[in-house]
C-alpha cells in the first residue's frame, strides 16, 4: 500500500481534476467517474480515526450474480448448450486476454471500448472484446480448417454502462459457429434452424428471424448510385430503420452523409421490401438489382437458404427482409438477426444487459440474436492470408437472461437457488448424532440432503427451512423412529406424513424423487 | 492503430531497456519479456513488404481450451459440481476485476502477483486473485450472513509461469464455503467429508486428507518458546516439511529465523506426529500444550471434528499432522489438505497448473485441495467490522485435469468431443433434401445428430466422420430405402445393419441410445 503521503499528494491532484471538469462543464458521467476516483483514494487514506475503510462495492458496469440469478442462468445455459451439443458442436475456451495487437483494428470506432491491462513489464494486453475474433485467432494459430464449435464466456467493454437499464461493462456472449469449406449455405441454415430451436424452447414468445445478404445490399447501394467508399456508413444509417422511421433514415443520408434525394428514395423502395424465397426470386429480375453480380450472388444464395429452411421446417418464423444491415463490419455474406415480437415491460428489456447500440445484440429493440457468414476474419490472422470460411450465431444471452428474470418475478415464481431433496430433521433434543448418520446414508447413496449445523434445532426451525428453501421433504428422527427402526417422511407442501422403514428410505427417496418437477 | 513513425520511435526505446537489462546482467526471465514486447512492436510495424505481420500466441502464461481439454474439464466439472448440489449448495458469481482496494492488504508478499488494469479514466482495477476474497467481499457487500455457497470460476497471478510443468497465469478455482455462525465443528467436518466424496468419484487413486489447526501450532509455537512476531515465518517454514527433510527445515529455522537449537527441537517433535482421535487426546494431556489456551481449544475442537467424521465414515483417510501448516494468513482454525498417495508422472504433475509453491493447492507435491476456517475475513471488509465465520476448501482443478488428461493419454482412451448419437448418411447422390429432411425430423425429437454440409459426400467418407468422432450409429437413404420408408441403421463399431421403418427410427434410436456408455 501506498504510504498517507503519497496518498494526499493524489487527493490533492485529482481533486484539482474533478474542480476542472465542473468548471470546463464536462459531462455527467466524466465527472461521475472522477469523483468516484478521488472518494476511493479518500477511503484508502482512512476515517478520521485512521482506521481503514472499505469502499464495499464491485466494480462500474459490473455486478454480483445472486444465486436466485444463478439458477435461472443455469436453466438457461441447459438449453442452449443441450441445443449446441444436439448439432453436434464441440466447445472451446480462450484466455480472458489477448495480446493488444490481436484486437487491434478488427472492431472500427468501437477499439476505444477495449479494456487494456497496465503494463506491469511484459506484453501488452487487453480483455477480450468479443468470442469472435479469439476464435479466429484460435484457428488461424491451430491451423484449424473445419470445426463447429460453440463458446460461453464473459466479454468486457468500457462503455457507458447504464445499470438502471441493465447495460454492463462485464457479460455474457454465447457464440456458435461453423468453420469449414462447405457447398453453399447448408452451415447456414443450420445456424437459423439453431435459433429457431433456441428461441422456441426458452418459451419467450413469438419472433421472427430477419435474413439479408451483405452482397444484396453492396449492390443495391451500387445500383441505387452510392459511392463505394459511403457503403458503410450508408449501411449503418439503414441499420437504424428498426427504431427510427424512414423520414429520419434519410433525412441522414441526405443531410449527414451526403447522397443526393433521388438515391435515398430509391434505396427507401429497397429497404421497405420484405418477404421470403418469393422475393428472392421477383429481386432477380429485378431491372437494376439483376445488373449487379454481387446482388446476384446473394440473391441465388437466399433461394438456396430459403429451400434448405423449407427441410428445417422453419420457414414460419424467417423473414428476407431488405432494410437489415447490422453493424460489424467483417460480415461478407448472409446476416441475420433475431427479434421478440412481444417484450415483457419493453421499455426496460430495450437495452437490457451489455448489449450496445449498433451491437450484436441491440440493433432492434427486441433483438436476441445475431450473426451472418464472415469468410475474410481468420485470413487477417494467417501469415500468408489463407482465408476459412466461417458462419455463426450469437445469442444474446443477457437479455435472455433479464427476460427470464422479469417473468419469473410476474409470475411470482419462486425460483429454487438448491436442488436439495431431502432435509434431515429430528423433533426431539440430543439427536445430532442420529441426524448425521442418516445424512451420510443419504449422501453415499446420491441423494441431495441437508441437515442443520445445529445440536438441538427446532423441529419448526427445520420445516421453516424447508419452505424457504422449497425442500419437498423432510426425513424425521426421534426416539420411537430410532427404535422401530423407521424415519418419518414428511411432504412438506401437504404435510403428509408416513413412517418408512430405514432400509427402505433410499428406495423410497429415489421414487419420491424421479416424480417430482 | 499508432502510426509508423510512433512506432518505430517505440521500437527504438524499447530496443534501448533490452539492451541496458542486457548489460546488467538482469535476469533472463526480465530480459525475456522486455525481448517480447520489442517483437511485438517490431510485428506491429510489419514485415518489409509493409504488410502487416501478427504475431500469433495467446498471452504469456495463459492457454486455449481444446474441445478434448474441454471435454475432460465438463467430466470433472459435473463430478465436482454434483457433489455440491447434493450438499445443499447454492452458487454465486462475481466479475472477474475488482476494485483494487478490495484486494489490497490481503495477501501478503504475492500482492506484487496481483494484474492491475490499465488507468483508462475512473477507478482503479485488479483481476481477482482468488475467489475468497471476492466471496467475503460479497457477503459484507450484501450483508449475508448464512450461505453455502460454490463458486468455480478463472483467477490470475502474475506468476512467473512454467508453461511446460503447467503452472499458468490464468487457471479455475473451485471453492465451497459455508459461511454462518454455527454449532463448532458441523459445517468443517462437511467441507472434509465433500473432499472425500469428491476425490473419491473421481478415481485419482488412494489419497490422504490431513487435518490441524492453526490454534494448535501457535499454542505450540508459544509453549515450545517461539516469539510472538514469528509465528507466521515459522509456520511457513514447517510447511516445508511434506518436501523437505526435518534437517533443512530446522536448518532454516536456526539459521535464517534466528530459533535456538533446543527450540527448534522441541518444534521437531511435535511436528513429526501423525494420528487421529486418539492423538488429540493424548495432546490434551501434554505437560507443554496442555498449559496453553489455544492450544487447548485447538484440541478439543479437534477431537469434536473426528467424532462427526466418523459418523461421516471418512476417518479411514484423514490424518491428524502437527507438520501442516499452509501459506495463507487469513486461517483462524482447523485447516486441511488433500494429498494423493501415487501420482501418475509424478514429477511432471508436481507443481500443475496455476499453483504457485506455497498456494492453496500446491503446498506438498500431490496435493489435490485445502481449505480451513476463517472466521476475520469477512469482518475486513464490514464497516463496522462485524465478523461472520466461514470455513471452506478449494478443490485444485487444474492439477485434477492435467492428472485425468495424462490418464487418458497414458491409457490410450479416446475422449470424445460432442455428443451425436447418429449420423445421417446417404449411399447415393443427390439425396442432400432427403438427408435434411431426415435430420430435422431427428432434431426436432431430440436426437443429438449430424448431416455432411456437401451436396454428395461419399459413404465411405461419411463412415470416417463416425470413426474419428466416436458416433456410434448411421443411419443410410438410399433410393431403395425411400422407396420402401425405412432407414438402414447401422452400428459403426459392429458394422451391422438393419431397416427400421421410418416411423420407428426416433424410437429404436432412442432405444438404443439409453443403452449406450
Amino acid at each position: 500500500m501506498a504510504d498517507k503521503a503519497q496518498i494526499q499528494e493524489a487527493i490533492k491532484a485529482q481533486g484539482e481534476v474533478v474542480r476542472r471538469l465542473k468548471a470546463e462543464k464536462a459531462s455527467k458521467d466524466q465527472i461521475d467517474e472522477e469523483v468516484a476516483k478521488l472518494l476511493q483514494l479518500k477511503a484508502q487514506l482512512g476515517g478520521e480515526d485512521g482506521k481503514h475503510v472499505f469502499v464495499l462495492k464491485t466494480a462500474k458496469g459490473t455486478r454480483d450474480y445472486n444465486p436466485k440469478q444463478m439458477a435461472i442462468r443455469e436453466k438457461v445455459f441447459n438449453t442452449i448448450i443441450g441445443c449446441f451439443k444436439r448439432h453436434g458442436a464441440e466447445t472451446i475456451d480462450t484466455p480472458v486476454f489477448e495480446l493488444k495487437e490481436t484486437l487491434t483494428g478488427k472492431y472500427g470506432e468501437d477499439s476505444k471500448l477495449i479494456y487494456d491491462l497496465k503494463d506491469q513489464g511484459g506484453e501488452l494486453l487487453s480483455l477480450r472484446y468479443d468470442l469472435t475474433v479469439p476464435f479466429a485467432r484460435y484457428l488461424a494459430m491451430n491451423k484449424i480448417t473445419n470445426i463447429k464449435r460453440y463458446h460461453i464466456a464473459k466479454v468486457y467493454r468500457r462503455d457507458n454502462p447504464a445499470m438502471t437499464r441493465g447495460r454492463y461493462r462485464e457479460f455474457y456472449q454465447c457464440d456458435f459457429d461453423i468453420a469449414g469449406q462447405y457447398d453453399p449455405m447448408i452451415p447456414d441454415a443450420e445456424c437459423l434452424k439453431i435459433v429457431y430451436e433456441i428461441l422456441s424452447e426458452l418459451d419467450l414468445g413469438d419472433f421472427r428471424i430477419k435474413v439479408n445478404d451483405r452482397r444484396i445490399l453492396d449492390g443495391m447501394f451500387a445500383m441505387c448510385g452510392v459511392p463505394d467508399e459511403k457503403f458503410r456508413t450508408i449501411c449503418s444509417t439503414v441499420d437504424k430503420l428498426d427504431k427510427a422511421s424512414w423520414e429520419d433514415v434519410k433525412n441522414e443520408m441526405v443531410k449527414e452523409k451526403g447522397l443526393s434525394e433521388g438515391v435515398a428514395d430509391q434505396i427507401g423502395e429497397y429497404v421497405s421490401m420484405q418477404g421470403g424465397m418469393d422475393l428472392a426470386e421477383r429481386l432477380l429480375q429485378d431491372p437494376k438489382l439483376s445488373q449487379s453480380k454481387q446482388a446476384c450472388a446473394g440473391l441465388a444464395d437466399m433461394k438456396q437458404l430459403f429451400s434448405y429452411l423449407q427441410l428445417f421446417q422453419v420457414t414460419d418464423k424467417v423473414l428476407f427482409d431488405l432494410s437489415l444491415a447490422r453493424g460489424l463490419d467483417y460480415y461478407t455474406g448472409v446476416i441475420y438477426e433475431a427479434v421478440l415480437s412481444q417484450m415483457i415491460q419493453a421499455p426496460v428489456v430495450a437495452e437490457q444487459n451489455g448489449a450496445l447500440p449498433g451491437d450484436e445484440a441491440s440493433v432492434s429493440v427486441g433483438s436476441v440474436a445475431g450473426g451472418g457468414r464472415y469468410d475474410g476474419l481468420v485470413g487477417m490472422f494467417d501469415p500468408k492470408g489463407k482465408k476459412v470460411p466461417c458462419v455463426g450465431v450469437s445469442i444474446g444471452i443477457e437479455r435472455i437472461f433479464s427476460i427470464m428474470e422479469q417473468k419469473a418475478e410476474l409470475l411470482a415464481e419462486k425460483v429454487r437457488t438448491t436442488e436439495t431433496q431431502v432435509l434431515v430433521a429430528s423433533a426431539q433434543k440430543n439427536l445430532l448424532e442420529e441426524r448425521l448418520k442418516l445424512t451420510t446414508e443419504l449422501w453415499n447413496a446420491g441423494i441431495k440432503a441437508e441437515v442443520l449445523y445445529k445440536k438441538n434445532p427446532k423441529l419448526l426451525t427445520q420445516l421453516q427451512h424447508c419452505e424457504e428453501t422449497g425442500i419437498p421433504l423432510v426425513a424425521i428422527l426421534g426416539e420411537q423412529e430410532l427404535k422401530d427402526g423407521v424415519v418419518k417422511l414428511r411432504k412438506v407442501a401437504s404435510r403428509e406424513e408416513v413412517d418408512v422403514p430405514r432400509e427402505e428410505l433410499v428406495e423410497e427417496l429415489k421414487r419420491r424423487t424421479s416424480k417430482l418437477p
